[in-house]
Formats: structure tokens, sequence, C-alpha cells
């Protein structure tokens, strides 16, 4: 552009957009621009009245007997087949449970036994190598908690965890790689991976991969079957509007599904659950991926942030997600250039649509204005959230820098939004407004 | 007693309870007698309110600032904290999180190894046997889901689960056992275990304990401490009525918590969860055995559940729950016994009251007298549900009996509730009214 963007282009955008009706499916707090529903989407305004009718109706009246009135064992089923279409997914090959960790360490249970079994049926010839597939690759820089799990599980089986940069990816699927596992979009910097390309190298190195959607469900296209991939799991109170701690997700490839019964082996996985018998016996599909008593509560939730899904779907589906996703982030971008030049802002998501998720995040760290133990970074996030805007902070590790972090959901957010939020930001830049002591305070939980 | 028990004698009881106010904190539906609160607890009155609190201020309105607000990220040592007095625990030593079966899967891995290690230590020499202990023991009439857990660590390590029947777990505790996994009250049957006299039993084994505690915990004596039990898991949504699916929770002793770190090691279990570090660093204590972000409205609606408990405190706390409890099933027997003589019923709790959980169980085989596809004792639950009369049935194992099984929840039965149910068993079974078709149809999910 070449005129500078005005709050009034903005509008106009708003205007025109074909998703706009949607944001009246949310409830927004008055006063707030919220460019964190990466972390925890906003509250749908249909979840208040579904979950007082679980509580007081299905539990508080109907009691155990909503199991079968309710249709509560199903809920992992039915949820999750609301969530297939926005990943590529079949009916019937999703389901909704667990925490993202625990479902994690279902799936790389399962792809590393799995790919060991594969590896034998393929090897040269008897003498060939067998088992010996001893390496999950991840990305150094992946969600901590999916690098957590792959350690403990690394723990228990003489495993080993190879952590690498992205770019070093491709030279790190060497023939002992059991399961390359990575999350799609990066949650620091929003960086997005080729899902289909990278799973094609996995495989090509005898690898199945293990994808982490928390990011992308939602967010992005996802085309789990298209990509040919193997595992994936997913988050429920991010993009998909789940609530806090909303149950996750969990996807496998049919031609994986009934290949292994996932050590979490509870009775919700069973085939024949209310039998009692005291053998398990998987479920055929995906239902093996169940384990215990689901929170039916917070289940329930879920279903409200997913029906909003549904209504996405006939005015243009995750197409037009996409499209205003980008629409938005680039406009954050292009403002950011326009408004916010000369402070120092280091962008560190991809330009490249290909590589970009649905955030932008930037690094800030103006020398010599160090204000003590906080990062300046800490203290703009600090002095935003203040204004009523609200992203979040990401810490640096030793080889990455801070990072400013604001998502862009295109179910709720206006191009508006985006303007008054770079405005604010602007404004605590030049005055030098996220100095001020009550800013610079010791990092809280956040 | 040597004349019959009358209405008016179990309304003197009530009004003699010292406990009865407690009944206030609940809501139950109108016509309904209760008698399945050790499958679903019934709702507190004060859930509604606390759970649309989280929804539309904690999350609608705060939304990611909760996090340090509402201190969400603490709420499975709060409600922990609230949980340790019941089952002998003390404070920083429970956490409410995940599911039984996960909880379970946790402790029993956990329970495998220190059991190898302590044997390591102990043994004769250092030619002595290392890493030998190989066998789970578990009864066989164990609430199947323990036993699916077990099987699939089990299928994982190359274990083997050994399944004996009560009175063999002495004799099945070889140098091999490296764990005894018990249910402290059988699901089926309301058999309690004597904790302390079988933990003692598995430690001169050199065995360690893991303790179900799902029919346990809120509803009889527990103390994990006077037993020097090792692991302890339980139920949230039974006795402890925190709703359907209500997260559960885990006990590690002391000595034990930091001897090991769970294979789901999430980040929730991290010393330092928002430092967000690559390396995997267990919490001191307990805490490392929570994995990923908790379900939090479930979480919340499970501390109103508790909050019952703290007011049960001053009225007599879980000696005055248990002398109320052991009263309404004795009532119970009696009356079967007075009122329901020549059906046949046979009941299978036992009548010590040192061996009895807070539910009684009997069979109903009346020879001669089948309908088909059905049992009698499933049609008997039916035609008690159509009158509001709520238990359940356990369908019997090839060597078990189909069961109805009824549970007695101190915190809000009336002796008058036992007498009317009672009432309702003998129409039933002396009009034959369970001979209705109605009550006779498939085995639906119960």
């Amino acid at each position: 552009m070449t005129t500078p963007t005005t709050l009034q282009d903005c509008q106009t955008l708003d205007a025109q957009d074909p998703l706009r009706s949607l944001r009246d499916h949310f409830t927004l707090p008055a006063g707030v621009i919220y460019l964190d529903g990466n972390s925890l989407g906003v509250m749908p305004k249909a979840t208040p009245a579904r979950v007082a009718e679980v509580v007081t109706q299905e539990w508080g009246t109907d009691l155990i007997r909503s199991w079968n009135s309710a249709s509560w064992f199903d809920l992992p089923q039915r949820l999750g087949n609301q969530i297939a279409p926005w990943i590529g997914a079949n009916t019937g090959e999703v389901v909704a449970t667990d925490s993202t960790s625990i479902n994690l360490f279902k799936v790389l249970s399962a792809s590393i036994l799995i790919a060991n079994q594969a590896h034998q049926d393929c090897s040269e010839g008897q003498n060939g190598p067998k088992n010996n597939r001893k390496i999950i690759v991840s990305e150094r820089s992946n969600f901590p908690t999916d690098l957590y799990i792959a350690q403990g599980l690394c723990a228990q089986h003489g495993l080993q965890l190879q952590l690498v940069d992205a770019g070093d990816i491709p030279a790190s699927l060497t023939p002992e790689v059991a399961v390359l596992m990575l999350t799609h979009v990066n949650y620091r910097t929003g960086a997005m991976h080729d899902m289909a390309a990278i799973t094609a190298l996995a495989h090509a190195a005898g690898a199945l991969t293990v994808w982490d959607l928390a990011h992308s469900a939602g967010a992005v296209p996802v085309d789990l079957h298209a990509a040919n991939a193997d595992f994936a799991i997913g988050c429920g109170y991010k993009y998909l509007n789940g609530g806090p701690g909303a149950p996750a997700f969990v996807w496998v490839h049919p031609r994986h599904a009934d290949a292994f019964a996932q050590p979490l082996s509870g009775w919700w996985g069973h085939a024949a659950p209310f039998a009692f018998t005291p053998d398990y016996r998987p479920a055929p599909g995906i239902a093996r991926y169940l384990c215990g008593t689901q929170p039916i509560i917070s289940l329930a939730a879920l279903g409200c942030g997913l029906d909003v899904f549904d209504a996405a779907k006939p005015l243009g589906g995750m197409a037009a997600l996409r499209q205003k996703s980008l629409a938005l982030t680039d406009l954050f971008i292009h403002l950011l250039e326009e408004r916010c030049a000369g402070h120092g802002l280091a962008i560190a998501t991809p330009s490249d649509h290909n590589q970009r998720g649905s955030q932008v995040s930037f690094a800030y760290a103006p020398s010599g204005q160090s204000t003590g133990t906080t990062s300046p970074a800490f203290a703009v996030i600090q002095a935003l959230i203040a204004r009523g805007v609200i992203g979040d902070y990401r810490a640096g590790q030793a080889d990455s820098a801070h990072l400013l972090r604001f998502g862009f959901t295109p179910l709720y957010l206006r191009f508006e939004d985006v303007w008054h939020a770079v405005e604010h930001l602007r404004q605590v830049l030049t005055t030098a407004e996220w100095k001020r002591p009550e800013f610079n305070q010791a990092h809280a939980v956040t």
C-alpha cells in the first residue's frame, strides 16, 4: 500500500467480511481485544446454557440414567466426528478425550512399536536389523510438554530423543529413527511445517510421523489423509474454544488404528466395556485410544466450541477461515511496519503464507533500555494487557529471543481490532509506557 | 429386633441423625430414592452456581488472566488437600487430576520400578537377584479397568499379571511379586479389605501396595499412613459427588514420591512448568504425578463435592459418616430379611462391619422363573428404577452371580429412604412386577 492504512480501511474490510456473523456466536468481554485465542479461546455464547443443562438436568436430575439418555459414553466419538472434517480426517477416526500430553503418550507408544514392526517386515532379509529404530526425532523448539512426554517414554523403553532445528530435520532421518514428532505450527513463532512434504520424507526413511495440531486445528488447513500422516493429536481449548483445559483429541490413520493396543488400556477403550470381563480386548479403530471415564461437563463445553465450526461450514469453511486469518496477520504485520517502525520490533513469524500459522510473534529488545529483572518484551505485554489488548509473552531460551505473541482467530476477530491493537502498541512504545514499574515486576504465571 | 421395624422407627432414626442437615447440601430429584451414589454421586446444591461462575466469569470474562487470578493451575493441589484428610494423607500429598485409570498407570509404573530398586538394595549380596520382581498380583474380581491398565503395562514391560481370589492373596506373595494391586472395597460385593494387614503382608514379602479407593474415599475410614500404604488412587464422581467423570486423585507415600518420575511426564508435573525448558525436570513430591492441562470446569465441580465433606467435619467427620453408613446398610439388610424373606435373595455383602464398604449387593435368581434373554436380577433393577428406586445391576462372570447393587451414602440418604426402597422391592417381588416385558429388554448401558 502506498497510502497509510486507516481505521476506516479496516472497518471497510470488516463490512465486507463474509465471516463477520460468526463473531455473534461468542461472548467477548467489553474493552478487551483478545489476541490470545491461541492459548485459551473465548467462550461461545451457547456454552453457559449447555453446561448448566448438563449439570442441573443431565447430572442433577437424570443422574446415572444420563449414561443412556444423554449418551455420555459416546461423547468422545461425537465430538471427534465434529473435529474430523477440520483436520482432514473421516468420521469415526477421531475421539475427544484426556489431555494432549496423555494422547501424545498413546500415539507415541503406538508409533514406536509399529515403526519397528514395519521395519521388520521390510528389512532386507532375515539377518537384517530388527527392532533397532530407537530414535524419536523432534524439534528443539517444540512445545516442551511434547518433549517431556517423549523423554518419559524414552526413559521407560531405552529409546533416544534427538532434538534438531527445523532445517536439520531431513538430515536427521537416519535408519535408526522410528518416529518424527512435530508440532505443525510452532507455538512460539507461528511457523508452519509442510505436513505432506515432511511426512513423505519421514516415510521414505522408514519412519512414522506424529503431528501435534495444538496450534493448527480450527486455525489453518490440515489434511491428514492428503498428507498421508500416521498419528495426530490436538488441543480443545485453543482455536476450538472448548474452555479452560478442555479435553484434547487424537487421530490415528486407519492403517494403524487396529495394529496396536496403546498401553493406557482403560475400560473406555474396551471392545465391550460394560461386559466387565477381566481381560482387555481393544475396541476396533480409534475407540481403543480411549482410556478412563471422561470429564463430561468439560467435554460438553467443548461441544459448544465445535458447534460454531459447524456454523462456519456454510460460510466457506476452512478456506474462508484461512483467507481471513492470513488477511488478519498480514494486516497486523503491515500495520506494525507502518506504525511501529523504528522501535526495533523483529518479526519472528514467516512472511510466506505457506509457512505461517494463525499468529504473529515478534521480539522487542531495545538496546540500553533494560529495566532490571524482566525483559522489555514482557513489560510491553503487561502494558498492553493493562490497556485491554491481550496477547502473551514467551520467554526465550538460551538460543531464542523473548517473544511477544499474538493469536488471530478468524471466528471472532475484526480487522478493526487489529488496527486498535497496533495503535495501543504504538502508544506503549512511543511513550515508553512499558517502563513503568508495575509492568516490570517479576513474571507471574501466564 | 423382635418386633417388625416400621416406617416410623426409621423416621425416628432420621430425627436423631446428627448428620441429617448434610442432606440440605444436595439437590435430590423428586420421587427418586437414589441408591447409586457409589456409581455417580448426586449434585451438591452449590455446583450449578460455581460452574456458572467458572464458565461465565473466570473463562468468559477474565479469560487467560484466570490462570493467575483464579489460580487454575493450583486446582489439582487445592482439591487434593481437601481429599487428603478423608484418606489419611497429609496436606501436599494428594492431587486431583486425570482419570482413575490414567492415575493407576502412573503409580503402577512407579511401584514396579521402586519395588525392584528396593529389592536390589536389600538383596543378599552382589550376586543376589536383581530386577526380577516381574509379577503384579491382583484380585480376579477387581474392577476391570484396573486389570486392563495392568495388562497394558505388563505388555509393554514383559511383566505378568497374576489374578487370584481374595483368600489366596497371602499365598500369592512370592519373591517374584513387585506389586499387590487391590481395590479396597470391591465394586460388586462391597467387601472391604483390611488395608493395614494386607499391606504388612505385602511388605513382608518385599512387595509394594497400590490401593484403588474408588469405593472407599468419602465412604469408609481410610488411613493410608496408618496402614503404611505405598500408592493410592481414587475416583471423584462416586462418593465424592464431583459430577459425571469428575477428575480422579492420586496419592504417593512421601518415601516414594521423589524416587521416580512417572512416565506420563507432562508439563504440569515439571518443577518449573512455565520456564518452558526443553528438558523434563520433575517437580518435587506429588506434583510430578500431574501430566497435561486439566479440565478446569470439571475440576471446579469436584470442588463443590469436596466442600460438603468440609461441612461434615464439625458434625463428626468420618467416624460419624461411617456410623451412619453401617446403620443404613444394617437396616437395609435387616429389612430385606424381614420383609423380603422367601424370595431367594442371597446377600453378597459381608455381614461383618469390618469387611463391609458402604453398599449392599445381593443375587436374585429364582429357579424356574427365567423370562428369556435377561436375568431376573436385571429385570428387578429395571422395575425398581421405574418406581424411582435407583440402584444398579452388575452382570456376573463365569464364576460369579448376577448382582443387584445398592449404594448407601450417609451424606444425603435417610433411614426412611431405606424403608421405602425395601418396600418397593417387596412389591416388585411379591407381585412379580419384574416379569413385565418392559423390564426384560436387552441390557442397555447402565
